[in-house]
């Protein structure tokens, strides 16, 4: 199959190839799934494969981030932000909008959001300066936060966030917390790594 | 996650929707694939998020079926009927272009395709002239085929479809075979199924 490897070669003509090489750059789509989606491209009717195109391109167009959380949203401010039944002054932080919908799917959190966009990550040249910190610090000043909740995964990177930040609101009058951590709902405890029971027995909790 | 089943409900707003609506309509693309396909086109660079939808666009205009033997190419006729060292007068029938590039892969056959674009199928409501039969039969008056391989699909339509076409040409000077059946090189006796086995016993070959 060597000769579908190089779009100009594709028998179908370069226009075919370049979609294959698109698609096949996509997040967990290899090459055999680019080239049977670009053969149902093809073989669609024409409005279904113009549609796709089109909606790629109003998301792009249409979609911003919050000018106060920097989540996503095709408004001027997001949805969770318009929100007056929610806590301004409990700040869930995150890296990502993605973070920010898993959470908000518990339906157990009644405050706001604060996406940083990614994390700390000296590695790939990601410092401070590169995420949206230095707003989230204007924003604890400027509504009060009472309460910052770290919402940074529990990687190495991610508590390295979580510890950048909490120190620079050192002299701010607003409490720290993070996600807890221990044991996952539903999992075996066979299973569980030393790190998630040494979590699960630090923060043991009453019965 | 009730709330992402209905486009105008994301939380992003109806752009983001719509889109992981178009995404999910994708063949082996489920709910969950095309919300992270959605968010990957979200966050990638714009470039290479617009690029994408261009790309789908230039195979829809660019893309057309070759006016002899019905597969897809982006130049008035297709490379494989361009080349003149193909035997014009060997032609194998297929169903799908995408039947055409598997047999291509192996590289043993010389000769020129057909594609039929399906395959007759009543319960589907696709007969005869829907398909390109009548070009087929045309073709071979004109080309001086003398022979037709039959390469649809080894199922009861695929079989039903080769037996129509080999009716019509029955007063036609051609011969017409079909692609060997029996059992698969590399597979294991003891799970070929009856169907196989029959098939490979019927078309022993001297060893």
């Amino acid at each position: 199959m060597a000769r579908f490897q190089v779009a100009a070669q594709h028998p179908y003509g370069p226009s075919v190839g370049q979609l294959v090489d698109r698609l096949a750059a996509l997040p967990g789509i290899g090459r055999k799934s680019a080239e049977r989606l670009a053969q149902h491209l093809l073989g669609c009717d024409e409005a279904e494969a113009l549609a796709l195109a089109q909606a790629i391109q109003d998301v792009r167009h249409n979609v911003k981030h919050c000018p106060n959380c920097f989540n996503l949203t095709e408004d001027a401010e997001c949805e969770i932000c318009r929100d007056s039944r929610r806590d301004p002054q409990v700040v869930c932080v995150v890296e990502q909008p993605k973070d920010l919908l898993v959470i908000e799917a518990t339906g157990v959190f009644q405050g706001q959001y604060h996406v940083l966009g990614g994390r700390i990550s000296p590695l790939s040249g990601v410092g401070p300066d590169d995420l949206n910190i230095a707003a989230l610090v204007r924003r604890v000043r400027k509504q009060g936060v009472r309460e910052i909740v770290m919402g940074t995964n529990p990687t190495l990177e991610g508590d390295g966030t979580a510890l950048y930040i909490s120190n620079l609101l050192a002299d701010d009058n607003v409490r720290i917390t993070r996600l807890a951590r221990g044991i996952a709902s539903g999992s075996v405890l066979e299973f569980a790594n030393r790190e998630m029971l040494a979590d699960a027995m630090k923060g043991r909790q009453a019965f």
